[in-house]
């Protein structure tokens, strides 16, 4: 058996190498080097790679490590929430602001600002956000898929470092299963009174099983879980194939029951994931094994990457 | 200041009872006392009751909770994930079994055997779930809102204790905001590649938008966070309303930023509750702290209430 | 296999007709009435009765729960932290209070109030604690165990409802493993300073384990994991017997690695939980779960319990 | 208002670049942040330095981070659960193993392993150790205390990396307020019956309260929670003096009301914690950022730290 190797601090030592001595601790540390030896396998290998992510990550300073993965063609597909693309939007004009999670929330909401834990948004913002949305709102004769909406609202985002920018360049298909859902979905309804605007409910399954079906092998990182982890995972299953290499970064634990929190391994009984798949779940907060994790993996990729 | 009043057990005593003296106690327990009082104000009050289901409530049992709340009249709005009303429609002919979360995944996927947490689904289930949808799928050239659809889907169902039955007798709306994020969107998608069915992506916002207009006054109980968390929230959140009553019962810590463990004072400072809401979160799994808040207000209710 | 019995609610039902019918559920509920039908078994066959708590419990209200359990004879080794038992003596003469959660500690500590979370309690109850600390404190020329100081100060606190006067009355050993971790250890080091008391503190560890070596067949319920979980499962480690039947009710899930979340089945790797064993582990706020469990068990033993 | 960031990733960057640009990140990026500010301004100025220590960290890799931050002088105090100290000694002759968290325990019983989550520890090294500390254990005809018998242990292991060696070397008191509740105290027990060794179990509060009334300024680093952070705390509360800086990693929330989720703002309320502290707490598994925070801290010391 191999032995538990004590980690060992350097100062000023990278991201990677502290990861990688991490692979020869327990716990949530081995979990995280093993996420980094598997990404690095994903970003590596010939899979068509599949990111979802929940939670308000762009309010919280993840966006840019996603829409950079994007234009390095480290995504294939991009399954989403809702509000993750509001933030997107905003912040490609606006900004969100650091706050305190201990506040007065009346307070708050008297002088215009909502609060996302402990980071704030102010009223403007949402104003020039709702003015932006009816401007580049696509009007359209043909019933759209929500997919094709959010390629039309990528192309007219003027923001090279935008989530749906950068999908719309690369020609990343970006899913948001659950668009009404958002501030996205109800400006298009405002938009649909007066204009031409139909987005079918499920045009969208129709495109993304036909990725799933095309694909040779494939690799997911699931950010958070919700509908996007879900949504993923029962496209595949509607096919032959299953997932080949899962990641899975969350705050749920699985004796809650939920999907959120759901083993990796119960994918399997369902057949979305391969029982020859190699798999993680990182328990914890995704803003810090989010970057902690692909920091790692770009190094290893930037060093030459010989993955084992 | 009032005191701590050391809780006593009675055997045999009734489960108001034990919650009653819960709130005179500290931590979960208060909150669950707590939670039971603001819903009983919520249920004789007139209020217009909003309820939000995620989870896998369903196939751990909490159904027939749910459908004989709508039936008794005490929901006016469901918000729901796609996966509850599978598993619904699924129990309305078939069953869920009690099977082991320690299980060999590869194993039960090779025996035709799905997994959730400690709960199993057999291949054939899904299978006679796949050909009831065929069946009882709405043929429209009208294109539906998602409700309208669920409505549709309801009449269908030959089974009085299914949630979707039991709300469309009791016309209560039923919104499914992530809907192609199920096996229904996904039945629904093959149904309209041979029969013509289509769904407006945002129909459904008007409907719950003009419902959060018409309420004089509102209350909510949210199970689980999510998607139906936010949809409703964010429904009333365009009006010039407000929750005055919520109830949150989450898994999920506020710590961690995501909006399924947001406190419910956060939503004051988005004007999603009012400011002079009574509201509280009881963190804890649901199938537990559920049934019990639905039983102790029922019990209330049964022994003519009078709330404070 | 056994079907998921949707669990229907009874308005006025008893605590333990609700949990019965959790058997039959998934995920939490199953998990809660399991716990119940093995603390049944354990109160009702005859097993050397363990129980450990750590948390909170005393401010949080729990405490005649527990006295009451060692006066029914239900108890027959008690292993505690110090900080219940600080709160159990200070419940004898003085009170706390329901605070609030969201409070401005810096105000608290002005006025004199701590708090645990949402319980205050007031400096003028610590100063009369010390008082009576200080009153009741053994002399003694010889060395005492740590359960000989805890049965003597039983025997000086006069209220009926005290855990500590509870368990001697019943002669019910009392363990604390952290002693000097608690106002209880820093009274008698003030007390040592002027007066003759010396506690050795290995000499709880011979009586533990001589109680362990004397059981025949024994039953542990671990509330909130912390040293007295580890105290008990070590103690029993040492001899060649094993724990029976294991309840554990925590917060703590197992993903992180530490020995409040640890699984009962990890304990069967050590030796200290029987591979025959029957055990459970309920996650949740044991505010909750443990009056249900009391509540449902002692139910069964009323109208005559039969275990399956 | 400061804006938030969107986080950069920069292949090959070191730790502390990453968690710097955390600093302008939400949620528990930016509390990791905060903890290296913290910590560094700890590790810089003059502060009585004390670490807690709780949770299976030695047997997940963390010991050469403790020894090698007491080498430093980075420790003055060192609080700690007796687990901590037995894996400590154990690494000195013998190793951990790398296991799986899914293992059969029956199995591993029978083969002669302990399962400490995914971390595996053989029988023959429990046997080694158990001898050892029979050679070790210092026989005294003066009672000792707890800190008098870690730091002749200290003494007495061959292994300079040992977090007990490291201390015994540096002069770095190491208190063990559990210390019956570990199989140090297990063997303490059995070398007493034979030969002279008296621990008085409560002079170990005198000497720490000895060092907390001589701080002028005090930080604390609190990992995990438990006995540990309660001795610690409640040593400074019995003198006028309280933490300045305090850092907390836990898995544990706050909504249990438990100490090991405590806030630290409700130590203020105790006057454990000053009002004009600087204090964070880092929800997330401590393998993790336990040793992200120590690597930014102690590049920034390397490269000249200019705390703001």
């Amino acid at each position: 058996m191999d032995t538990v190797q004590q980690l060992e601090i350097e100062p000023g030592m990278s991201v990677y190498a502290l990861v990688e001595r991490m692979s020869r601790c327990g716990f949530g540390a081995r979990r995280l080097a093993e996420a980094v030896a598997i990404y690095e396998k994903m970003l590596t290998g010939n899979f068509t790679k599949f990111l979802t992510l929940s939670g308000a990550m762009v309010p919280a300073g993840m966006r840019h490590i996603v829409s950079d993965l994007i234009r390095k063609g480290y995504v294939d597909v991009l399954v989403v929430t809702g509000a993750n693309l509001v933030h997107d939007i905003i912040e490609s004009f606006g900004c969100h602001c650091l706050g305190k999670a201990e506040s007065d929330d009346a307070a708050l909401r008297a002088s215009g600002v909502s609060r996302i834990y402990d980071v704030f948004l102010r009223d403007e913002d949402f104003a020039a956000f709702e003015e932006l949305m009816q401007s580049i709102m696509p009007q359209s004769s043909k019933t759209l898929s929500g997919r094709e909406m959010m390629s039309i609202l990528g192309s007219r985002i003027d923001d090279e470092r935008s989530i749906l920018r950068s999908a719309y360049e690369m020609k990343v298909p970006v899913f948001c299963p659950a668009l009404p859902d958002s501030m996205i979905g109800l400006q298009a309804w405002m938009y649909s009174q007066t204009k031409k605007l139909t987005v079918d409910a499920f045009a969208d399954i129709k495109e993304i099983v036909d990725i799933c079906y095309a694909c040779e092998r494939s690799g997911i990182v699931i950010v958070g879980g919700g509908v996007p982890k879900n949504f993923a995972l029962q496209s595949m299953l509607v096919t032959p194939k299953s997932f080949d290499l899962a990641i899975q970064l969350t705050t749920d634990s699985p004796e809650n029951g939920g999907l959120s929190g759901a083993t990796l391994s119960e994918a399997i009984s369902w057949g979305k994931i391969s029982e020859k798949a190699s798999f993680v779940t990182v328990y914890g907060d995704a803003t810090i094994t989010f970057p902690v994790m692909v920091a790692a993996a770009l190094e290893r990729l930037k060093n030459g990457s010989h993955p084992p």
